[in-house]
């Protein structure tokens, strides 16, 4: 029986070196990956997904209107054995309910990576789809500075503070993100401390 | 360092009574639990908690418009060392954010019992906001009839078929959930299937 | 794909609540289960598995030369959805192999609920055969005293000191046994600290 | 409340991976990693963790008589803020404890990566000591090629026939090694297949 995974993880968890990971060992075992990331994800040029890590693979570009489940029907089924998307709170709904069909009409798994909240602790549009549509949610940890389990994406400004009002996705802007536990975001915006990056972005 | 979690299962994968034996272990190793539920569900008169296996506790009842930090800021700060949250899903959002200061605040653990999505797969508003902010998401399993793990909540009319329309939450109504995996929801759907209920409602 | 789970957890864990929790769900769905222990664990009369929350229901007593498989095939193959070992730590490595043997021929899931490791921190017979063979470990959580998550199952002498020296199971025996991590375990050793008890025993 | 963690997984699941990636996140976040592996592992030379992916580090060797509390007290403590264990199968029980003692007195987290049983499904005894002793058992997941999860090491000799008998631990041998399920490993045994490998050795 396959399965909808989420993998959710907060900034700098590695989503995507995972995502890599995945890919590499289901074709060491001899099958053939689909890998994909949506158009609004744009950090590593058109169509290659990169880790910090140093690892890197051609993924394909998901377009908000393009139908994922008629695609992979018209082009993969057959010969693809497992989806693998990064960067899924980007993708729309509509999207996640593609990827949901293809699993249970194909019955090919689809593992999603992505984070789970945007700057301000709200699911992103494919996030919540997935939330709630999801076999398997999974959570890819990291750690605050405080030594807790990281939960919560800030967004930083220029001059190290946390920001809490804005658009959800800024592209080409000067802030930063990090990852923080609930308290020490809470307090970091109440007590309006400078936070420390560490190089991420 | 105290934690968030949210305990979701779909209906009849046994939440109350998790949520009654936590309890239990708790008070057995000496600790005071504060258990509560949200005025919304009212299956089991005032402020019974109750299993369909037979177990059951007293509960405080949340209203809409308590202020749950502040009510246990004054009244169980210092002699309590737990919260559990049966029907998490009823809680508003508001009422999550009040549950996540009190760990934060507090360092009292809080564990939430409820449902992840309605009969239309969509988050409820508790549920949502518990999505965004646990630090610990953990699923309580059960079966669809066909032996998958059943993540979806199909509200079942009269004469047995799936509903797909009507408001969130229905009190008094005459239908029926069923917990279903989501291939066996769809076809139930698509081909007008009439599902076989196993008396739970 | 049905699949052999080890449930693990320290005492007081609530693991027979689980075992009987599990039970009900599956019957409640229309499937039957076999319930079964091992005649090692004699705690609760010949044939009734029961929890201090009070659930309870008859089991099936294997004895040592029992082979479970070839019982199962006679009496229980075609009926029987489900088996529910509780005690499992006490079965024998080839009792865990004929469970083994069951999944991978007849398709039933078995779910083992037991101890991980005795007083001295060794695994028991049945449950280093189920570390080695069974497709998903998972551990039913509880507390040490000190907050931190209980692994140990120190056994405490009528004085209230940890015992480290005797034989694994002692049958009617004046000692009790308390979850502990193994930190406060380490310093109850060598500390000789008394261990307060809460009543289980 | 630092943990000591068994990262578990069978052949090619991409243990060291997870171990390489593991390090880069919390290096990443200003943190100081000791790398170690026991010198049984020799298969990169003296002192080079490497994975297939291609990810690599320098990594300490552990010899057997080694006492890591001791090497860690004297050289690590106070600029050392997890420990990372790779092919922790090859450890001894004397240094799961000497890593445990670790993770108490210095509140260090210790991760071990590393397999679950030898090709006759029997726990190394590093992992032995891990399934009794650690604080979080997590399975690195892998896949059988009949889609079922791998839990099984199958020994293959020469001609790609499954080996039963001989040493747990061979060096310079001929024979591969290939993650299966338990299923497909007693079939391959039964039935004297010939089992079709990846290149991973």
């Amino acid at each position: 029986m396959a399965k909808l995974y989420f993998k959710y993880g907060a900034m700098g968890s590695s989503k995507s070196a995972q995502a890599l990971i995945t890919k590499y060992n289901y074709e060491e075992n001899g099958m053939s990956v689909w890998l994909i990331k949506p158009s609004a994800d744009t950090r590593d040029g058109a169509d290659i997904l990169r880790s910090r890590i140093g690892l890197w693979a051609k993924a394909e570009i998901i377009r908000p209107d393009t139908d994922i489940f008629q695609r992979f029907s018209q082009s993969c089924a057959g010969n693809c054995h497992v989806i693998i998307v990064d960067e899924c709170q980007f993708m729309s709904p509509e999207h996640i309910d593609q990827l949901r069909k293809i699993v249970n009409e194909y019955e090919v798994p689809v593992l999603c990576f992505g984070l789970r909240t945007d700057f301000q602790t709200k699911l992103f549009p494919g996030s919540m789809r997935l939330m709630e549509l999801a076999d398997v949610i999974e959570e890819i940890k990291t750690m605050c500075d405080c030594g807790a389990k990281a939960t919560i994406n800030a967004r930083i400004d220029s001059d190290g503070y946390i920001v809490t009002q804005g658009a959800q996705v800024v592209l080409g802007g000067n802030d930063s993100y990090i990852a923080m536990c609930h308290k020490c975001y809470i307090n970091g915006i109440e007590e309006h401390k400078k936070i420390k990056l560490h190089g991420q972005k």
